[in-house]
């Protein structure tokens, strides 16, 4: 099929990558000129701007989103709405809010094109080993895309799993889950290193992946982490978040479920960007308060 | 090599069946006598006592002991030690606690035997595919039982970790992070189960398993969960442990390393096992009191 890819960073330009490689045309675009340049040395054709790759791809288009969530999303969808013709479709690729997406489909279909919500797990190894694509949006219209989800996933790694906002919806609980696993490992392993023993932690977790139960694919990430920094010398434990553990957290909410690991596993994450904690120093104030402990002064 | 095994249960009678398909020779004993008979009936020798068992073994003998953890241990350590000669080895592969383990080893060391803590991963599935086996005890009697160690265990599966105790401690962590990883699961699950799509939780957890990010081998079981019940009607949700994640969880404390995650996922079992909780009465009583807010009447 022939493709536009809407940009061309890590994510996208890998893609992009691998469906050139799969046989597929790509007409992609970016901010950075470097990225476009490169899709032209990987056989993809380059467009400087949105207009131009919408005009060197035929109707019915497909048009594969793969930026930033949030006002991106809504901007190019503005600008795409004035370039496009009844029947294209827009790919929602990226880490977009399911609620946008529901919001965002309904949007594109009053304008008379299509729509698919596409969560994509993988990161940068999904070049090599394939992305697992969790795709939302009418069955039709999935179904016309399948040659291009079918060369980027590996062998079973995409499936039409609901309407509109479900893949997105399917992705954000992936990374849910995936805070609330990495969570898991990291205390374990930050037991092993205060413990009584000293263990080599990388060759416990190659160990690990050798038919115990918590074998997994960030474990063998582990082993590698470890392999070449083996007390993580070189690494602060400070631990961004981009999105989708926060919204699972306000689903589990919306929805009443409890979802405490979840929940912590995030919260986790705020308190390793703190050098210091108020709620700590609140906590030192009052038992100094009512019991006379000492406090440590600045 | 001949071997001891003391306790044929599900883990025990696996490991004597896959060292026996492996060129060793097991004599057995068990409590029950079916236990006894099935070790025969796969090319063992069964024995009706430790006694038995003990004089079917040539010295230096390696005692393997399969039992469940506690007293049982400390019992049949005790006899043992009237029957076995210097220089004969105890492995202790059950879910032992590792201050057990530090204690008996030195016991053993004692009266002149030599020891081994073998922590045990791979469950029922270990007799196919292999079990994980974390060692720990002097590295010249691991050496010596390595032969054994490699037939028990897939390709890398077994490794000698540290002295005495530090098997069993490698172990109890592994054990704690699969409590963490169960829960994200289980929670991610259950939002995607009140979320507002229907969701085919099994056909997402294989495609999970593609090239995902959240892939493992717990995830491959929450497949063949989902495909023989798909909405896990006939299953309760009622957990429990068996001790090495509440060992964790002390062992955090010992250490003072937080461990919310772990912790957590130990005490989502408790809450599991309520069919009613007094601390939400408690909360509901208060409410009512503070701000006349219904309670529900029994």
């Amino acid at each position: 099929m022939k493709l536009g890819m809407v940009g061309l960073g890590r994510m996208g330009g890998n893609m992009a990558t691998r469906l050139i490689q799969g046989g597929h045309q790509v007409v992609g675009t970016d901010r950075g000129e470097e990225a476009v340049k490169e899709l032209g040395a990987h056989g993809g054709i380059g467009a400087k701007t949105l207009a131009e790759l919408v005009s060197k791809l035929e109707s019915p288009r497909s048009v594969w989103l793969m930026v930033p969530s949030g006002k991106p999303v809504d901007d190019l969808l503005e600008e795409l709405f004035k370039l496009l013709s009844p029947g294209d479709t827009v790919i929602d690729g990226g880490n977009s809010n399911f609620h946008d997406s529901e919001r965002r489909a309904a949007l594109v279909h009053s304008k008379g094109f299509t729509w698919l919500d596409c969560g994509t797990s993988g990161g940068i190894w999904g070049l090599e080993k394939g992305y697992c694509l969790m795709i939302g949006g009418e069955k039709a219209v999935y179904q016309r895309h399948v040659p291009i989800f079918e060369t980027l996933a590996p062998p079973n790694g995409q499936l039409h799993v609901g309407p509109a906002g479900a893949g997105h919806y399917v992705k954000m609980i992936h990374n849910g889950i995936e805070y609330g696993m990495l969570q898991a490992y990291g205390e374990g392993f930050e037991i092993m290193k205060a413990g009584p023993y000293e263990l080599d932690l990388g060759g416990i977790s190659h160990l690990w992946n050798q038919g115990s139960v918590v074998r997994s694919w960030l474990l063998e990430l582990a082993e590698r982490a470890f392999q070449s920094d083996p007390q993580l010398e070189n690494i602060r434990g400070y631990v961004e978040d981009s999105g989708e553990g926060r919204w699972t957290v306000m689903e589990a909410m919306d929805r009443n479920v409890p979802a405490p690991v979840l929940t912590l596993s995030l919260q986790a994450r705020f308190s390793s960007r703190q050098s210091e904690s108020f709620s700590a120093k609140v906590i030192a104030a009052l038992r100094n308060e009512f019991g006379g402990h000492a406090v440590k002064k600045k």
